[in-house]
């Protein structure tokens, strides 16, 4: 089965939530106590995913809200200098503050975040400024789920999620659970239902589904029973090293192997995973073939030190796949 | 068409939202500074009409959070001496109190609400205090649009029509708009959209219906194209004195007539409609006469002090049916 | 010791703080789920204490904030009715409502509140609402405790405090503590004492002291040792049915003796007492009359129904001290 | 005129309020969407400060609540690690993170700082959190003017000033005005005025004084005139390249001269003004020596990257004032 997008778009796919700043410890392999310095990069979910599939070639736009400061004014530009339509992204005019990440590696496997999320400007995004005439002109809508942590950004992902599907845009729902922010889990459940049962595609790891469905340890059969009794046409669960499974609504499923690395950190992982497999995926390529770019892609990106910075390009990736099933063929 | 009730089930109606105080004025035709005197109702919404159907017979019973001093007491005993089941009415622990509506009625065109709705305390039912086991012993589940202006009771209700959908109960939106509370009318548009396309039956006046869609001044024709494209199965929008249309799925189109009474206030008149309404509709009265049943319920409120306690019988209403009825034909 | 006040001066006294509504009982000796009707009057401490005196024959005026309502426009008309200089209420812009007591009297011995207090209008009073030009008019500037438990009304409150202190205008502190409003007794402890050791007079029930100092069991010695460190000249402390202590600066002490009285309910008495205390040290009748008028005051509000309707005049206040006198010398 | 201190104390100072973290850019001379990397310094008024006079020998204490995570850690390391005792930093359990400020270095005159100061821990000390067995320990308690601007910091700081004045501890008021966290000009103008009525000594600039004055161009005259109508003894207001004047209560008058600098930045030149100037006051050196060691550590620490690492000793003040004094004298 192939997902089919409307043609006569001019963007390949349009996100919508955060853009932050990523401080990265530049001395690493320590608790952050002992970094003394941190490097400053774009960050946030949506924002890596528009960057990744940008350099992949795709035609991406972006909406969110942005402090009105130094911060604000370097995501743009460095969006913007990437390729990203910007238009749509707009100024908080209420003094909050830019998102922030300093993340900490004391180890390949003890990486953690210390996040600056509260009243963060991306979180005020107003469903006023979600536009209809910016949404049609998309194949793709891709919401993150930590946009619908709080109000208004949440009624601004939700009025989004409507224009779509008035104007036949495919919604691409990656549920990137961060447990800030949000109230309680029966809250972030009953948003991640709403939001995933009126998708096309729903994107995220095991252990985010268990969130969406407030249950201990769910399993796949189970979710996507519930799902495709709703809009989505396929649904791709995340198992870590264990590689991910993707399902779809005429009942194929197709599975998906972890290229292993040299891991610096796990950071980025996700969001490099969801730039390629989208690229694939709208790029006509087939689920088989997607699911290989998102896991090449997520292989090369642990090994680097940054999430944005590091997003590959279409022929790293395809080497990278090369490489990898000659070495398989080898080993038959 | 008739809306078909799943009949093995234990309440004829659940109602969700608020359930609170009416202090109307002793001493009326006058501004309410000159009322030195107030009398105390039972009010809100959903609390008056599974009030006004349990006096009509049915079986209702009442999801909501009281506050926990004299006034949330007397509510929850008054509902259940007038047979609602309050067993899931939950009392706050959080120190929120009982919202209140002093009327004040200058004339019996000039009428207004001096409202105390600030963190009250039904807006702070939790998701998790909406029981799956009590939903799907209804046949219906009544959701006032009023419940959805703020978090967590917005979360509570979106749970329960998830609930509702899940398990076959029939969700009945009475749009019930009330400007306090609510952020911004695209906040309001956004969520009862998002309601609306999740319900069975939708009832409002041509001005709520406005806010749901945003617009200026909408016409009926938009927005029974809009929902059934969704779920709904009825639509009901009601236009003050010329009466309502009910519009069903399958192209048909009801008119009901307004019976014109001595009014003493117009407080209360969208409440009994809606009981008396949804009572003859669950017991399969058909629409037809569902229309009527409303208009002469609403009659007989408008001409009385109170909106709960006035909340009539069926022989009232079949009285007033047949009156009219009986004039009408002399009139020919 | 007399307390000397600038005697020319267009007020003998400005309140600030609170100007509410009760709600009394109007079915009363039993729990308040079964009072069916409700009576309104102007209530709240320091309004309470301007009508009082105002009503003895004072020049009273008001700083304050009401909601912009049909209760806010009831309080001022009221208050001016009886001759209190309403020209400094402002009125809130900001949609916050009149705070409402809703009184229950189960028996003489058990009456409680249900109060509406979150975000009631009268706690938003700013400091620019405070001006020097009038509180420069007044002998006396009269602060409730209740003003100092939320921002901005305590900045409101402080800033009077100094500009009383500027003007040579006597800072009368009323404790008037109530529980709800305050974040913690640690908070009220801090701006009492603050308030306290600026004020000329302290007025307050033993209760009321021990709140201020954050003790379990205070004694009057500590109380006044403390504040005679300060600016008070005089303190005044109640303990109930056993009558008031008042202390000056210079060492006196005096008792005044409590009034048995048939008690319908306990509301009010603090409010009278103060009222007619204040006139009376105003007036030049020194401490020890001061505290009979005080006493007589309480005793005659106590069994009536009302707060501030019920404040008596000179005369009925001379006739009691003076049938109370008689007795007394009777029983000898 | 000297201050007397007591001198049967463990603690020469006990510093209250911010303790916070500096994002210094790495690359500066451009504007901070250039920057890419950043230093981590420790920051915040009354921490550079501790820190300061720890370097210059004094024994100094602090008060303040740190976030629950890696930055709260390190600020409390390093503080310990240059001899400052922080046995009454409390740790946040409340998820609150540490204040931020990147500072940006357009050139030495264009300085400015993007602070991350919303619900930061420092904000959130407790008056139950103050201990007036630690205070009464200190000869100085300093306060810093920026932890009035919110509760509950606001009230544990008039908690600590109602028990210096208690316990014969000194208070030395620090203006430190930062615009963000106050509410309006008015209420910072109304706890200013109220510590520094209650401080034996204030220190600010001419702009600081106008705050508290709430006026637009103050002059000293007018503002020695009130404040020793009240507790200070010591008023010192710098009127930044050309110098600071320090008046006594009992009427003389000080002047001190600004140390011309090679400048890199303006950050950190008060902390370092009042940290030299109380090590000398402390240490008994009078008030015209105190002045040159304020200048001459201001100099300092404006020609280096940081404000708290580069906090001079005792010895570098003293050769750059012997060096600028020999200039001086040969320049006649």
């Amino acid at each position: 089965m192939n997902i089919q997008f409307n043609p006569d778009r001019e963007f390949d796919l349009i996100a919508i939530g955060r853009a932050c700043i990523d401080l990265n410890a530049v001395e690493y392999n320590r608790p952050m106590e002992e970094t003394m310095t941190f490097k400053k990069y774009v960050g946030g979910s949506p924002a890596n995913i528009a960057i990744g599939s940008s350099k992949l070639g795709l035609k991406a736009g972006f909406i969110g809200k942005l402090a009105d400061d130094q911060h604000g004014r370097f995501i743009e530009q460095y969006m913007r200098s990437l390729g990203v339509d910007t238009s749509n992204m707009v100024v908080d005019e209420e003094g909050h503050k830019t998102g922030l990440a300093f993340t900490e590696i004391k180890s390949p496997e003890e990486c953690s975040i210390l996040m600056y999320r509260d009243d963060v400007a991306d979180l005020y995004l107003e469903p006023s400024e979600v536009s209809e005439d910016y949404i049609k002109k998309a194949k793709v809508l891709l919401v993150s789920g930590t946009a619908l942590a709080k109000s208004p950004s949440r009624e601004a992902v939700l009025k989004a999620v409507q224009l779509a599907g008035k104007n036949d845009v495919k919604v691409i729902f990656e549920l990137d659970y961060r447990g800030y922010t949000w109230q309680s889990l029966e809250e972030t459940s009953v948003y991640y239902t709403l939001v995933a049962q009126q998708s096309d595609v729903v994107v995220g790891t095991r252990d985010e589904f268990d969130v969406m469905e407030n249950v201990a340890e769910g399993n796949n059969e189970a979710t996507i029973k519930h799902l495709f009794n709703y809009s989505p046409e396929l649904v791709v669960i995340k198992h870590g090293v264990e590689g991910s499974y993707a399902y779809t609504r005429n009942g194929e499923t197709f599975r998906g192997q972890a290229y292993l690395t040299k891991v610096l950190k796990t950071f980025g992982a996700g969001d490099s995973y969801a730039s390629a497999f989208l690229y694939a995926l709208i790029s006509g390529k087939g689920i088989e073939t997607a699911l290989k770019y998102g896991s090449a892609s997520a292989a090369i990106v642990v090994s680097k030190h940054s999430s944005s910075e590091a997003m590959p390009t279409v022929a790293e990736i395809e080497q990278l796949i090369a490489e990898r099933t000659e070495t398989a063929d080898q080993l038959r």
